[in-house]
């Protein structure tokens, strides 16, 4: 069996709905697939390893990407900036990894503008009245911030209609056999599967 | 949630391939996917019933199926007719429950071309030299039949491309997780998603 390219996954949807926790188990748990690592302009935190948690780069040479295009996609919060390299997602995909790349949902659309084989999925809670309970849960924020998060949410799922797999968290578990299944899944698709039947 | 639709399958493969084994893991470990029952002009064999393993119909019922079009695909084999009745499948899928058809080869492209949403899969040995191996250790054909069979497997792979999804029956264990992960995975596709968020 020869080495195939890798499929790229773009996985998104509104802020509680848990996809960095379905993700991380996914990553954990399936081998040979990788999230992209986003380039960013805000300082590390204590611990963050360039190249592993992001690339760190100045606003100039990010300025300098865009110019190149030499980002999947970007988007600017609370100042700085953050983007997806292109150049190191090719090389996994090339060398037959299955890549994930999460991000927010403006950013999803913009990827799969660019890359049209990409896969588009959306995490979303199993309803707006369970997501406003988890946002509420964290008791981090006041009603007012829960209110513009649920309001950015129904905004952000209005565009479900064009993703290619809609995965709801509602039992974590599920959630996690759900993506894993996309995944395993996409490497059985006919372009996916490279067969010699007279080796 | 609401109901949707369930999921169309069509299951083909090379004889010798494996496909009756793993089908037969993956419906036993997942839930809400049924297997079509066939209709046939043979003769029940003991123990076999009617509904269950074949309907069992005479030359005469058979033909009026094929004339009023009430079959997905039909075919003779050794002067017996065996034929896919469309009522109970599109009975199963209005119910919301994924049906797995499992053809021969020839019949698989016909099922498509009157069922453009199905979902094609073709299981394969991961090389004909194992397929003659597996043909061969069964002890029960002479060398001329396995050649006969190792021709005929040649010439239906030749339609693999035809084919949304490739599973390789190397291990087994691999094989029946392929198998239900793109069950599973047709369950999350947007289409197949009955999703109220503000239920």
């Amino acid at each position: 069996m020869n080495k195939k390219k890798g499929n790229l996954y773009i996985v998104t949807g509104p802020s509680g709905a848990g996809k960095g926790t379905v993700l991380g188990r996914v990553l954990a748990e399936m081998d040979n697939v990788f999230l992209s690592v986003s380039a960013t302009t805000r300082q590390p935190r204590e611990g963050e390893k360039h190249g592993v948690n992001y690339y760190f780069v100045t606003h100039d040479e990010f300025r300098q990407m865009i110019e190149q295009d030499r980002l999947l996609e970007h988007a600017e919060y609370v100042g700085n900036f953050y983007g997806t390299p292109a150049a190191p997602v090719d090389e996994m995909l090339n060398a037959g990894k299955d890549v994930v790349l999460e991000i927010e949902v403006q950013g999803a659309l913009i990827v799969k503008g660019k890359r049209p084989d990409a896969t588009l999925i959306f995490i979303v809670p199993p309803s707006f009245d369970v997501l406003a309970s988890r946002l509420r849960s964290r008791g981090t924020e006041s009603e007012e911030v829960v209110q513009r998060r649920l309001m950015k949410a129904r905004s952000e799922c209005a565009q479900m209609d064009a993703y290619d797999y809609i995965v709801i968290n509602d039992q974590l578990d599920d959630a996690v056999h759900d993506l894993s299944s996309i995944i395993r899944a996409g490497r059985c698709r006919r372009g996916s599967v490279a067969l010699n039947l007279f080796d």
